[in-house]
């Protein structure tokens, strides 16, 4: 069988290398099914490149080829990413993405279109890389019901916030750090304000709870507010400050799904993950806590991941209901204020003795937070456990001060 | 589909229980193949469980039964488990097991079967119970060459490490505790020895390096020999004593794979991993270092795994060439003192001052060690990286010197 892959970039030359330089082992793995590499789509001119031999512009030339049989999609974005896969699905050919905007916004209609053609739809590199997040969400978990997960799934804030933890940086310089590095874009905006982390926790969530969770519905906040003093009072408390995507499904059916910094304790595996390494736990009701980790982005992770769909593909040629979800329902989501937790909070205080009276009078179970050189109308504490719209009314209330940050605490 | 459960005890039960409550949500998942539980053999009388209705003592009833599709073997053992797995096989039925010895000790002799009738064999459950370990290394890590792998693969010795690491009890009380809590049974040879630390690596170095590693012949110490001391000096440093088995594919293609206890360094994740939990760690050519976490035992984690490969079955009944290894290759392995690593060494001087100038000359880059309220005469350290046989040779020939306890070290 043969593979086309559009998008020569990052990811789209790691795939097609894999598919190159280990044609005899994977084809092996497919009980000798061999899996060639047939073409390869990109504007750009490949003339110069490895595959200039199978290069071509023209998507036709996929879509017509009968002896491609999985289209790999690797270039980003919607359109005309989205044009393609549909159109390759309804011609037959199983497609394998690692596009995390066209699963989270376009799922539903691929994943009818995979149905109607019975052929595969996979997209295990959209979410973490090379950890099979994704498969086992679907299968390795598939006697559960997947009662919630929490997740560090960006690795660029991932390593602003350790940079920040550990080095006691400002956020300014992290981000530069970052972007000197090439772990962050030169605008940045697509992780630090969270979207990033929010297509993936969209897309898990959709998989977790076997229903399509829109992206543009989970509540997003990034981590551009968060500032070293936060840090500091978290590390008082043997804490990390963590961007998490996170979902749990409520007894009720409902499904609660954020984006947004929290505190974790380090007593949880998650809050020793550093740099731009990522991290998921799953709770299901059999299981119990499962955590998987490792490289959540690079060009040889992410196409490890997608040539393992490729391979799936190849020996399951036809829709497997298990890899799927149904579509949206109205009302499932509740809003995300309605959720009971504890926050974190730090402000100024233009009375110190009125603040701090109030803030004990209103927080039933609250705990004040100290660190070293802090001025002295400076507050933080941790309010007890309610919901989160009550906590911030009441925050909002209180006398004689003001809050400069809000941190909800992962418990 | 019918699924046959062979052996009602903790597992057996644990996959009824989820046949029969999950029924629906199963049969969704395998596009509408409705699966229920057809049979449960035991000789033991069931007649007043849940199972009662399909309970059997004879596994006639199973192999001749041609409704039933897959084969559940949760008795443990070899005998009769390895007989009546072989005659489901033959009458061209999927076998599903959790049971590490008959995979570790018959997985040729079984794959050739699953084969040769063209039927699967899947034992997700033999190794890290829920977390989904096999599946990954089969499936997920597809486009990768499996490098290594280290893990935690006993609860059991990691719960009695955790003990004596957190509350500085010895090995004998904190034995006592895991045997009182039903960690460890009441004959713990097979724990604390390490032989169900040795069965699982085989079975995994097996499934990473895609050939029959036998588990008899892969060195295996337990943790009878840990002190408190030993853990006090691996604190001293930073580090952790686990219990750890793992294996490496070296440049020359030949395997190393050892289960021992080892001084792990607190910036391994894995040295976080507490209790009876299970991590394994796979250093794969393309996903680079990714770690599963989770329960590694326990009736329900472990009827999870064992309902997945169930469902894995019903969806694909035909032998999968990718979940399989090949046939022993004989002088594979190296002989595991050929490996080049760092000891840690704990033992009394009869002459302080000559023993450790005697160190200092033996061991390139020998690093002493310290503990508060060590006796005048003991003496720690790490050595520098050599041939493990030099190294130990080189210790037992040190003046004035005898080794108490030597530890590897996980670098």
């Amino acid at each position: 069988m043969k593979a086309a892959v559009m998008g020569y970039g990052t990811v789209g030359r790691g795939v097609c290398e894999i598919l190159t330089e280990k044609n005899g082992s994977l084809s092996a793995k497919c009980a000798g099914r061999e899996i060639t590499l047939g073409r390869v789509l990109d504007i750009r001119d490949l003339s110069d490149t490895p595959v200039k031999a199978v290069w071509t512009t023209q998507f036709e030339e996929i879509v017509n080829d009968p002896e491609i049989g999985v289209v790999v999609e690797t270039m980003g974005g919607t359109h005309p990413a989205f044009e393609f896969c549909m159109r390759s699905l309804q011609a037959g050919k199983s497609v394998v993405t690692s596009n995390k905007q066209l699963v989270a916004e376009k799922g539903e209609a691929l994943f009818a279109a995979a149905r109607e053609n019975n052929v595969g739809f996979r997209f295990g590199a959209a979410v973490c890389g090379g950890i099979p997040v994704i498969r086992t969400m679907f299968y390795g978990l598939a006697a559960n019901e997947i009662l919630s997960f929490s997740g560090i799934l960006n690795g660029t804030t991932n390593f602003i916030l350790t940079k920040m933890i550990k080095e006691k940086t400002s956020f300014a310089a992290a981000l530069r750090e970052a972007q000197e590095k090439g772990y962050a874009e030169r605008d940045p905006a697509a992780d630090i304000e969270g979207t990033d982390a929010c297509r993936k926790t969209a897309i898990l969530a959709s998989a977790a709870f076997g229903t399509h969770i829109p992206a543009e519905e989970i509540h997003t906040e990034g981590i551009t507010a968060i500032t070293s003093e936060d840090v500091s009072y978290a590390a008082g408390v043997g804490s990390k400050i963590k961007l998490l995507g996170r979902a749990k499904r409520l007894e009720n059916g409902k499904i609660y799904a954020l984006v947004s910094p929290a505190i974790v304790p380090d007593t949880e595996l998650i809050s020793g993950v550093e740099g731009v390494y990522n991290a998921l736990c799953i709770h299901g009701d059999k299981v119990g806590d499962i955590l998987l980790y490792g490289q959540g982005a690079g060009r040889e992770a992410t196409a490890s991941a997608v040539t393992a769909d490729v391979l799936d593909c190849v020996r399951n040629p036809g829709f497997d209901e298990t890899y799927s979800w149904k579509n949206r329902e109205e009302g499932r989501l509740i809003p995300y204020e309605d959720m009971t937790l504890r926050l974190y909070v730090r402000g100024y205080a233009s009375d110190v003795k009125t603040a701090v009276s109030g803030i004990r009078e209103t927080f039933d179970g609250a705990v004040l937070l100290e660190r070293e050189n802090a001025p002295e109308n400076e507050i933080a504490f941790f309010t007890g456990a309610a919901k989160e719209r009550d906590l911030r009314e009441n925050i909002s209330a209180l006398r004689c001060f003001a809050a400069a940050s809000v941190i909800r605490v992962e418990e």
